[in-house]
Order: structure tokens, then sequence, then C-alpha cells
């Protein structure tokens, strides 16, 4: 039986697993590289529902994270079924942008298969710049403060 | 300066074409299913645009087309960069109801690769059933009688 | 801390569950339509996980189960974030094609969501229908013998 | 019948126009940043063929262009059914590596939505890290050459 796990990671970041699923992999028989930009944002679902909430509850109070910038690098290609691990961690927290950094791993053999970040601003529904509302300032502030 | 056009196909239906993107392939080396649907829908957009309309014109009417059902079947694996064309047209349409057919075609060796369907109901914004609006019905009318 | 189980569902089928990724969702604000037929394919690679082996040792011996055809029924939406159960059986074989069925549940409320199937015959590397080989057929006989 | 046509920018770099897709957008109403990864990709493609070749032919020839880095910017949002531009053109080329940019616009405001950049590295079979071939580097030279 297999299991998936999303814990946090030593004080700083949370890790989520999943298989490989064989649509994520191209005709080089591996994973396509614009896929591990989706992995990304599922490890930062992940990091959002162990701070006890949820990217939904956030746009539930009338903000949006926009992503304004990413950057991935690949050091190993994965695999269909594989199980991946991907780390994130909160690694720079501002008045209106945050940025999430990540690390993929292979889960079985802990290969470090890429890398990366993604750097998010807060926006209003009407796709204004805005600060990030002081109760998630306050979360997002402890997940940073609980990794130093 | 980049052109795309999408052009009626006989009296009836529409093509729409394009070139298979390596994302789309899987490692099988060839296009994964799941992209066929991705490719109706497409082909369904651009039967929209060529009656001088769009999907978003419909949405800004206050209506959705919620998918109900697909259907696909392959008959002949596609493969990255060749060029493929996707024939669409309306064959049912009922007060709140109706049903878009597909063929996916090889363009250059005019090979079927697969055909299907999809059925869509109109759904308000809260999600409930509703008649699809008079003006579009009149339009999606003429759609299918310029098919007869 | 979340937990993902792949467990045998009663004697027949298996189920996977994930949460809905963010990139799933359309600007309908539900899963877009096609992901669910990417859900088949991993619940179909999970069934074959819980069989003791894996769709990349079937691929090792030489065959491929190529996908013939794909109906997906949608029932109600599906957002961001909710806990996905996807339920596969195998509920036809024969010595050249099999199909799988599948269910998609909301994993909290256990509403049905989603039915569907794809249809799979065997074929060599050079793309020829084949028999599908007798360990595998042995092994997928027992599939279908302990769901009934 | 439908065409596409794609076409030398200027003297450097080649410009691929399609419209955005349903499936593209998420529950933000705009196109998921995971997608202009793919956008690239398919610019990147189109760059080839107006070489008059393709990276299918690339493939051909033993050895394949992995990718070993990527970075977007997203500076304003893209909308469901909006013709898009990308433009592609090669700003390094070394032995084992080269680089293109890219920069995304909406092709009827102008406006630039996004720009990045991604890496390749030439890789045989087998993933080793080998010289791009030479009736490659020759072609890839003369496209370099010709943008300045």
């Amino acid at each position: 039986m297999a299991q998936f796990i999303e814990q946090p990671h030593h004080s700083a970041g949370v890790e989520t697993s999943f298989h490989v699923r064989y649509a994520e992999t191209d005709a080089m028989g591996i994973v396509h590289h614009a896929n591990y930009i989706v992995w990304f944002e599922e490890a930062r679902s992940a990091f959002m529902r162990v701070q006890g909430t949820s990217y939904t509850a956030f746009e539930a109070d009338g903000v949006a994270l926009a992503v304004s910038e990413v950057k991935a690098r690949y050091l190993l290609p994965a695999r269909y079924d594989r199980l991946i691990t991907v780390r994130c961690w909160l690694d720079n927290l501002q008045s209106r942008k945050l940025r999430f950094a990540y690390a993929v791993l292979d889960a079985e053999s802990d290969e470090l298969l890429a890398t990366g970040y993604t750097e998010h601003i807060c926006i209003t529904p009407d796709g204004k710049v805005t600060r990030i509302p002081k109760k998630w300032q306050d979360r997002l502030s402890k997940a940073i403060a609980s990794a130093s």
C-alpha cells in the first residue's frame, strides 16, 4: 500500500510527495520541464495546507497572489511512476511580495532533480498591487521564523 | 508578423490547424490522449470565432456551457511537429444543451487520427441548468441549417 | 498532516486520492474537463502499482497499452484544493484489449463527480496490435476474479 | 482549409501566433503561468521550422536538447481567446549548450505580457553531455549572425 505524506520538513519548509503521471512525460521519455512549475505550485499548496490554512482562504479574503517570476534549474530527469518529493519553503517575505523556493527530489534515491523559485505579488481582484493582509503577514512570518 | 487563419469547412463546420507541441507528447513518443480533448475545445473556440463571435461573448451574457460528456476514439497516433487539422461541427442543438462533433486529421496526409464529441449544458453562474439565450439559439441554429 | 492512501477498494478496484492542483482549474473556476482523463490514467497507474507491479514493467516486456477510446460523464464540478478520490477497476479483459472504468468522488463529501471508462489495445513497439502477454493476462484476470 | 503561417521577425528571431486555449486558463481567470513555458517551447519549434528544419530532424541525428534552465517574468495577464504572439530568438550558442530568449505579446494591443529564456544542453540518447553536431552549429550560427 502506497502512502503519500505531506509534512513539515525540519523546522523549515514542507514536503509533498506524489508519483510522476504518464501525462507528465514527453517524447524524450522524461518529465516535460513545464510540469516542474506545476509541481512547485502543488508544493506551495501543500505548504499553505500545512500552515493550517489554504490558498482558497487567501483568495476568500479578496486578494490573490499573482506569479511575477519563475525560475527552474534541471539537474536530473524524472521518469514515469517514480515517487517524487517536492520541498517548499518561504524564503522571502515583503509587504507586497514574497518568494517561495523549491527542491525536487527522487523520493527513493534522494537525488536532487531540480531546484527553483517563484515570486508572487499580492493583487486585488482588479489586478492592482496591494499589501499582503496583516493576518497573512503574521502567519507567513511565523513560517519564516520557525525556519531560522 | 505571424498570421493565423481559420475558415468554414464546406457549408458545415470549421477547421482549425496547428502544430503538435512537444509538451503534448508522452513517453510513448506520441500525443497523449488527454490532449485531444483540449484540441476539441480549441476547434470549438474556432467554430465560435468563425460564427463572428466568441465563447467570451457567450460568458459575457451571464451563462456558461458546462461540459457534461466527452467521448474520443483514437485511430492513429499523432507525433511532435506534425500539422494537425481539427474539424468541428455542431450536430445537435436543444433548448438547454448542445453537442459538438470532431474529426482530427493529419493535415498533410489527410489521415483521420481521431473522432469524438462533447456535450454541453447551459448553466447560470451559480450552476443551475438554464435555457440557451435566444440570441445564441438563433446563431447556432443557423450554423446547423447551413450544414444541411 | 495530510495523508494520501492508495488502497484496494472492497474486493474490486483501487482507490487513489490527491488534491486538485490549481493548474487543473480553468477560468470557469472549476477543474477543466480534460484533466479528468489524466486523473483516470493516474488511477490506472495506482491500480497497476497495487497489483504489485507497474505499467513501467508492462512496457519493459516490449508491449504497450495504447488508448483506443475514452469516455467521461461530468456530474458535479471539482474545485481547487479539494481532496479527490478516483476509483478504478478493470471491467473487461480480452486477448488483445481491455477496459478500465472509473468513478471520481469528492473524498470528503463522497459526492460522485464524474464517471468514465478507457479502452486499450495491446500493441508492439512498431504499433501493431498484439496479444496481451500471458503473464499479464494472468495477473489482470485475477484482478477481475477478485472483483466478482 | 485552415492555414498557419510563421515568419521571421526582422532579421532576428521568429514570431508565432495562436489563440489562448480555454484549458490554459486557471481559476484566476487568466492563463496559468506554467503554460508560458509551453508557449516558449512552441515558439522554439517555430524557430526551428523557419530555419528550414525541425527539432525532429535534430533528434533524428541522435542527439537531444535537454532543458537545463528556464526563467519567466510575468508582466501582464493573458486571457482566453486573445491572439498571442511569441517572439523567439537564439541569444547564445556554445559548443555544448545554447540559450533561447522569448517575448510574449498580445498580438492585437502589442502589449508585452512576459519575457523569459531557456537554456539547453546537447545530450546523447543515454543522457551524456556532448557537442552540438557541426551541421547544427552551422545552421544555428547563421541564425545568430543574421540577427546582428
